[in-house]
């Protein structure tokens, strides 16, 4: 743990990092979470996925579209042109969980790792919306980071018992 | 658990539901989350703010800016004139973990959760992006609603367990 | 026809209306438009409804969305508190169309025909673009307001051959 | 027409298309439309232009800075970095007609169909926007891809009788 | 001048100033400011006026435009459902000066001096865009409150000599 | 000055222009600003960061974030994937004044003037909010480009005298 923290210059001041110098290669990431609800509340979900309102397809819709505003949230993101971004909702009943995950490819020189939780926070914040009202209970946790490729620091696999 | 998902017509079609005839009161909700990290790079935040780099400062502005766009964020939330925010940062050294809240007002139609609870995502994102050079391991977590009053459905407060 | 051009000014100057002085009323707009594509295009719409790709939900929150971004996207439009915003797809397979519609509402001091309008045209764009890689034909059109109530200037409908 | 829709994967699930591996090309897009009014309507617009209130001049400054939102208006659209728009206008006083044309070019591995497409959208309702005061019977139609060039599929002429 | 910085509480942190508690009043406020270049600079701006290209009704345009998304820009600003902005500008050739000035208003519980200088501010850096192709030394300058009036705190005139 | 206004086109109708032939280079952009105010708004502003409430800390995150949206606000400027941003705050106490400055990188086909100017506008309207409740007689001035390189056009620096 010996780098410093790169948001910040010698005397402390909060900077866009220059990444100018860096090379654009292909760059993922995978980042992943979930919303803890009461059981009643998922089957709720489920079933009307059954019939037609679509929780999950919102919650996608809503993930896809934060990816591309990370830069306009987060104050010292750098601007991307994502090439790519897909979500994944896997609901456990048993649990009362839904399991999110989201992916973010760009061409570039940064990588896209705040675009991928960004995705996530986002999909369960709108899962969270739309609930709301039959259970005031959900609890959004365990976003993270599980998978990191391309730039210059090197593949990033999060250790199994992360 | 009677109330059905609100955020569906009765043929299961999304929609913004219809808040004009719901009376104009004041609403506040309070809502928390945390962001757990190695416990030296929590040291490294704080020795930061005790010279100048001000993780916690700029990851305050993030929260309040995106209470802000959380109607621009949420598919099926109103845009709302809030009338304050607040974020609070407690930093729990030998946890390893940073304690977030956030409350949010508004004099209006409907109420305020998810702005607050937009508020906490957002900010741990934004300390989680200063930080991520050193710690990849950090998790986001535990994010919920604690207390609302305002608005015809009465005020609630997380059960001391939840 | 005697009103003016109600933004500019007596001397030509673009302007957003001063509103501070009407009455902040229950307001309401309909607007209507379509698609039209071929009808291969349209049935493949369909049959992937009944799959799960639902093409008339992402068009529906993106409708929504962009209805509470009106008054970023056009000019002279006044920022307004969207109390309900609705959308309905009518799917004329014989025709190769889709008819689109969205109510907005506001309790406000100007009217939302603007929101209703920009819905539609969203709504219909979003559909485009995802049928755009087997369908580069579809034309979007019949972009109209067809109700609108509530304001000073009297109640609206458009005429049945308008 | 073989191609699938293909915005979802073989699940249907909605993703934004990985564009990452194909070539960055110098593209260009034209898209049309028209704005239908009363013939007093238009007279109108032109006499006001032969004064000063500008309602074209307008009207193009909407449709350039909403061709640089398209990604945040199009759900599954990528963000990109656009190098020209421009819009042209085309009053036809005796049909009380004004004809709309957008270009918008970009090098980049996506076409930019839906930037000009979204252009000549929030151009027309920009006018309905100025005019609804005197018109409230405007129809906004006939929104197509003309030209498209650049890109793998090759290039886009809509046939005459489109 | 005894009141305090209002947007830090007492242990120092930014907040947005609770505003619930005061009354919605009718509020306005002017702002100027100006953008000094080359004789020959502005005479071109001028000359083509007379022509078709409108540097100041593009400038009135962004101008009214970010006063909209001032709250999106000025971190601790609240949001507002602004009823009225306009903006003037006065070319003085001799001077290679244009003075540009900004009127907001709002009836709400607090005051639009930001909205109005923000709508200056973008103005002059929009004729900045428009003109550093021909003029690189222009400067901005003399943004400032003019006149205020609606709000407890009185109505505030700026002295002569300001 | 020979060259015309670039944003305009042969018939006087604003473009965004067609950069797309221009090479991508790096290019960096250092812009300056000042706000005056009386001298005993500054001290306390002073007083404050020696504290904990940073005026100039919130408002360099405002010009970093503001820089980012800087095509969203000036009406034909290209967007862009900035690599950089840094704004300086340099207080001159006995002079009641403010020294702004910002500098903006990109790997890109245009210059970032544009995103320099407005990091330190914005920057300078948040310190203006964030004081104006006890001085309202604050002046933003100064803005100017000081420097730029990158790009066919050549370097550019202000004379001294500027």
């Amino acid at each position: 743990m010996s780098e410093k923290l790169t948001h910040f210059d010698a005397e402390g001041k909060a900077i866009m990092v220059d990444v100018g110098d860096k090379q654009s290669t292909s760059r993922k990431a995978l980042a992943c979470g979930e919303i803890r609800m009461q059981q009643a509340t998922l089957k709720r979900i489920m079933d009307r996925n059954i019939e037609k309102g679509d929780v999950f397809g919102i919650a996608r819709i809503a993930g896809i579209m934060a990816a591309k505003q990370t830069s306009g949230l987060i104050p010292l993101c750098h601007p991307l042109a994502l090439t790519s971004v897909e979500l994944e909702f896997n609901p456990l009943i048993e649990q009362g969980c839904v399991e999110i995950s989201a992916t973010a490819k760009v061409n570039g020189q940064t990588g896209v790792e705040m675009e991928a939780l960004t995705a996530v926070s986002v999909a369960a914040l709108t899962i969270y919306d739309m609930c709301k009202a039959v259970d005031k209970l959900m609890v959004i946790g365990a976003i993270r980071l599980e998978q990191k490729s391309g730039g210059k620091s090197g593949d990033f696999s999060r250790p199994q018992d992360g």
